[in-house]
């Protein structure tokens, strides 16, 4: 199969090399012709340009710009796509998503492969990067069955796991073990930086796993913290709504000295965890 | 040194065998007859026995017993010391057992060696268990400075870190690194238990290191969360306050679309977080 992928970094860089160690033809954009001379001289694809005429037969596309870019590429790609080409994305949000891109081009699939590193470009493209992981598709009732069951197709070939959802409930779903616990670690860290000199700094030198652990996320780039508040603002704040109303419990047991209740909810959160852990 | 170890656990089992290695003769105290046995049998103590009669003459005596019994176990001890023994304990929680103990023992110093895993009783006792962790002492200011520098002598050898602070500051910190983030993390796993059957599935499946991370605390040993509540409430109440108002400063800049500010939030965590790891 003849595949695009617009934006060479991490993800879409990644997706070349595992794509077309498979035998697809890959054809890569980016803006900047010297990553397309990397993305050919490492063998990442097989045809690499600044321009989006090479992919004028490619039957899948794969948008792999940072999120607020992908529309905008989109509607520049139109020109040059024939009609029965499928559009996807690899954005951590998709609701916004989806509503605007199956505006542009009706065979828009959001997706969303839910792997990884702290690195980014095309330096940090690396193979089987997506083994293992979830990869979420939201379609529309208008998106053709045979457009989700090539990507689901594309999706199990890298290793990871296909989920088909509405894409709110992805939005949902990743506000509730990604953008919230963003938000909830970062407000540990400023809740500490509040403390008396003196007192910080012990905290700073008792601090051990625990600490490291409850903070790492909220610790993390802000650009992209920033990116999910900003995209999936609604979902976040749904679900920091209810975060601060069981925040707001516990702090209630805990000044009413109802240690049964605080253990009760502890004991839940115990046996729940788990569930979370794949 | 003549040292006696009240309660052979994890913590008490392995300060035994580390200080009992260095040629400190240990005088081991069980309730259990069967631990009193385990603990000769391994020569992880000298003598062990479950009457307090053998530590007559012993010139330091650690309280290793879960944090409720630690005042009480001071009290039965009493009768049988010479008055110039020097008392400490494990507990994780510094201020009201210093109050309390003190009162009982003048010679008591609150001490809090940060180290454990999660394993519990003697077949957890290991070697080198303090090794490159905090060892917290907070003595008043009638602790003779003698008993002050012979402890922290005894972290120094065990290869820990000794810090010599306020009960009070103790507390404060490790409300902030320790027991603060067990609260914060409890109400995340809480929060997202409050979700609709499916979306909740589909988060289930979708979560991966960052859930994970920040859950981990909240989803720990129960009892070990209310006990740190019961006993440090009034400086974790401090802390949750702190947290809240900050929680609710990066809602109000989610909600009014404040990106800068949000973004400065997240930019200040993480620079600062890196103090935090040592």
């Amino acid at each position: 199969m003849k595949i695009g992928i617009v934006g060479l970094g991490l993800i879409g860089g990644s997706l070349a090399i595992d794509l077309r160690s498979q035998g697809h033809q890959i054809l890569g954009i980016s803006r900047q012709e010297t990553t397309c001379q990397i993305a050919r001289e490492r063998e990442i694809v097989d045809v690499a340009s600044t321009k989006f005429d090479i992919l004028s037969d490619a039957e899948i596309i794969i948008i792999c710009t940072p999120i607020e870019a992908i529309a905008a590429t989109i509607k520049q790609l139109i020109p040059y796509l024939n009609t029965n080409t499928i559009i996807t994305d690899v954005g951590s949000v998709k609701q916004p998503l989806v509503e605007t891109c199956t505006q542009l081009w009706s065979n828009f699939i959001g997706g969303h492969p839910m792997a990884g590193t702290t690195d980014s470009g095309i330096d940090a493209a690396q193979a089987d990067l997506f083994k293992g992981a979830a990869y979420v598709f939201t379609p529309t009732e208008n998106t053709p069955a045979t457009s989700i069951d090539k990507l689901k197709a594309i999706a199990i070939s890298l290793g990871s796991v296909p989920y088909i959802c509405d894409a709110q409930i992805h939005d949902r779903a990743v506000s509730w073990i990604s953008h919230l616990p963003v938000m909830v670690s970062a407000s540990l860290i400023t809740a500490c930086l509040g403390e008396s000199p003196e007192t910080l700094e012990l905290a700073q030198h008792l601090a051990s796993s625990g600490f490291r652990d409850t903070s790492r996320v909220g610790g993390g780039n802000p650009e992209l913290g920033v990116m999910m508040a900003k995209y999936n603002r609604e979902e976040l704040l749904r679900s920091l709504f209810q975060y601060r109303h069981n925040l707001a419990q516990i702090i209630e047991f805990i000044e009413q000295e109802n240690w049964l209740n605080l253990a009760q909810i502890l004991q839940i959160n115990s046996e729940a965890r788990p569930k979370f852990l794949n």
